[in-house]
């Protein structure tokens, strides 16, 4: 087991570990007031898309009850309100929300205590059922890595960006648990040092063998032979298998192609959008020139220079060997094996619920 | 003319511009013992290959006066070891020392003062030589940039990296000097940043457009079409054309391949290695973790993490479209290309001498 956790519920308080701080202090945020929740998702205290989501569901079950009148619909869409302007790109937050809109919904006439714990048991099920996928996609993954692998990953996709066990680091995860004996390159994803700060100090944690080295590095280690497959996450990936991510990963994608290193992408099906036909029509976010010309707080560029800060590229499915979901492996053609995976899982959903209504 | 200057000889003494607290503070450094020169070398306080050439051989002016015998070889040696342990990747570095080495075989019989002062005028030889060349060489390069280009460079190949023109720099300076309105794409350089430090710092002096990136959104400006040709430097060519240069180089080599946009090479004569076959032979230097760890004096990743730091990589020659030299502009086949344009130069300097006897 790992020696730390991202986010959890205690004695009805969310406690969190303040992400911005690593990789040189461990400081948990304890929070009893859902605002101060809502402060910790906007200022960075925790990030990646699936832990969002289950801040905003825990945020919401603590927020409920501190609210006046529980029963009136209106308070409970401005709780809601105040997580839904937090970071209005990632897509698991409304989902999670929604999730929780439909407990209040189903439970609103059932007075204050059975609303509150209503929500609070559905705020943990988001919260175990997203490591509960990350572990059946992490088993899923690890077929693909052979005894001894080095992986290169890119950005964190790792417990800290999920309720607990990671997408692509699960992956890796998995393997090494399975005795695999792998170890991991981490490129340190300039401009906001994902992989330094955060995936190097999970591998540690973890106590994976990890060699941290600059985004320039990485084709240099292709070169040489030292990478035997990369393992990235997603932010979106579209119909068609191309996939959005955090800026680097088309480089690494197309260095992987020249060396004929297999290049596997960590995609739970909740950040697979069906409904985008391809990766260009994926909306690219432009963030502070600020992270480029500084890092962290230091200035490491002339005072005035034009600034270019696109925070995701998009990786067109032909340089993708395959995704790997919670549901199973998908391949090229992806237009056909991602939604069978989709619609595999809504399938199995569908059946679920008949057969509780039965 | 631009209003900063690399590295001079003034009164006695070397003064150089300190590039490590560039680009926030402009120090110029004044050093009177030839061990500051040497040490200032090996800490970056001047680097790029021909900087470090032009360094080394106004620090062994320097020295010489120094030395209690002169006219002794073994003490001229040691004092030339000293600068030949600084960087061992730089060619530059030992063809300076070659030279000077020369002189000195040549004067030694002259007594003290003579040989001091044909040391002292080798050394500002190669300074003024240096200059002339990379004027040239970048009027060469010019002829391949179009009007209003998008260049891409890496690192910094530019008046801080040279007695004072540039190589890459000088090649788009040149282009920018004929009026062609060109606008430059400045990749930051992890982990020395001399991109965002320097390139940026001295492309701001000068005028030039360039918009600062990190190394990891190359490859996603490459597939928007954003970046119509390459061009960088090389700290040493082998005479098949492979290019050793700033780590990062053969990622951006990779990238432009893929997108069809044309990879340039700015090589004065002084960095083609003819006795190297390839680039397989050229050794590569390891710099220490804490450039990775840190940025500049601020820690990025976990203590105790482990760290690969190649300072350069290989471009291997069937990505180079052309190397411009100060004679002209090498074409595949290298091999051939290459040792003419080096022969050349030979056979000019040969006949000059010749001239010079008669």
């Amino acid at each position: 087991m790992s020696s730390f956790f991202t986010i959890e519920w205690q004695d009805g308080a969310v406690v969190m570990l303040d992400q911005r701080l690593l990789p040189t202090q461990e400081v948990y945020r304890t929070y009893r007031d859902y605002r101060g929740v809502a402060r910790a998702i906007k200022d960075m205290v925790i990030r990646g898309a699936p832990a969002i989501g289950v801040a905003a569901a825990l945020g919401i079950a603590l927020g409920a009850r501190q609210l006046k009148r529980i029963d009136n619909p209106a308070e409970f869409e401005r709780l809601c309100q105040v997580f839904a302007a937090t970071r209005p790109t990632a897509v698991n937050l409304f989902w999670a929300i929604k999730r929780m809109g439909g407990v209040y919904a189903r439970t609103r006439a059932l007075g204050r205590e059975a609303i509150c714990e209503h929500l609070e048991r559905e705020a943990l099920q988001i919260h175990a059922e997203d490591i509960a996928a990350n572990r059946r996609l992490g088993r899923y993954g690890a077929t693909l890595i052979a005894k001894g692998a080095t992986v290169l990953t890119h950005c964190n996709a790792g417990a800290l960006a999920t309720a607990g066990y990671g997408t692509a680091l699960g992956v890796i995860r998995a393997a090494w648990e399975q005795g695999k004996k792998v170890s991991v390159f981490v490129p340190e994803t300039r401009p906001f040092l994902q992989g330094a700060r955060l995936t190097a100090w999970e591998l540690s944690k973890l106590g994976i063998p990890a060699t941290l080295i600059t985004d320039s590095m990485v084709g240099h280690f292709m070169q040489k032979g030292a990478i035997d497959c990369v393992v990235v996450g997603t932010d979106r990936t579209a119909a068609n298998g191309d996939v959005a991510n955090k800026i680097g990963t088309y480089t690494t994608a197309v260095l992987a192609a020249r060396h004929q290193v297999p290049f596997y992408v960590a995609a739970p099906t909740s950040s697979i959008d069906l409904h985008c036909a391809s990766g260009a029509l994926i909306p690219i976010e432009e963030r502070a020139a600020r992270e480029v010309t500084h890092v962290l707080r230091q200035q490491i560029a002339p005072t005035g220079i034009r600034v270019a800060n696109p925070a995701f590229d998009v990786t067109p499915h032909e340089l993708v060997s395959a995704i790997v979901t919670e549901r199973g492996i998908a391949r090229d053609p992806f237009g056909q094996s991602l939604s069978e995976l989709v619609r595999k899982g809504g399938k199995a959903k569908k059946e679920k619920g008949e057969k509780e209504r039965t």
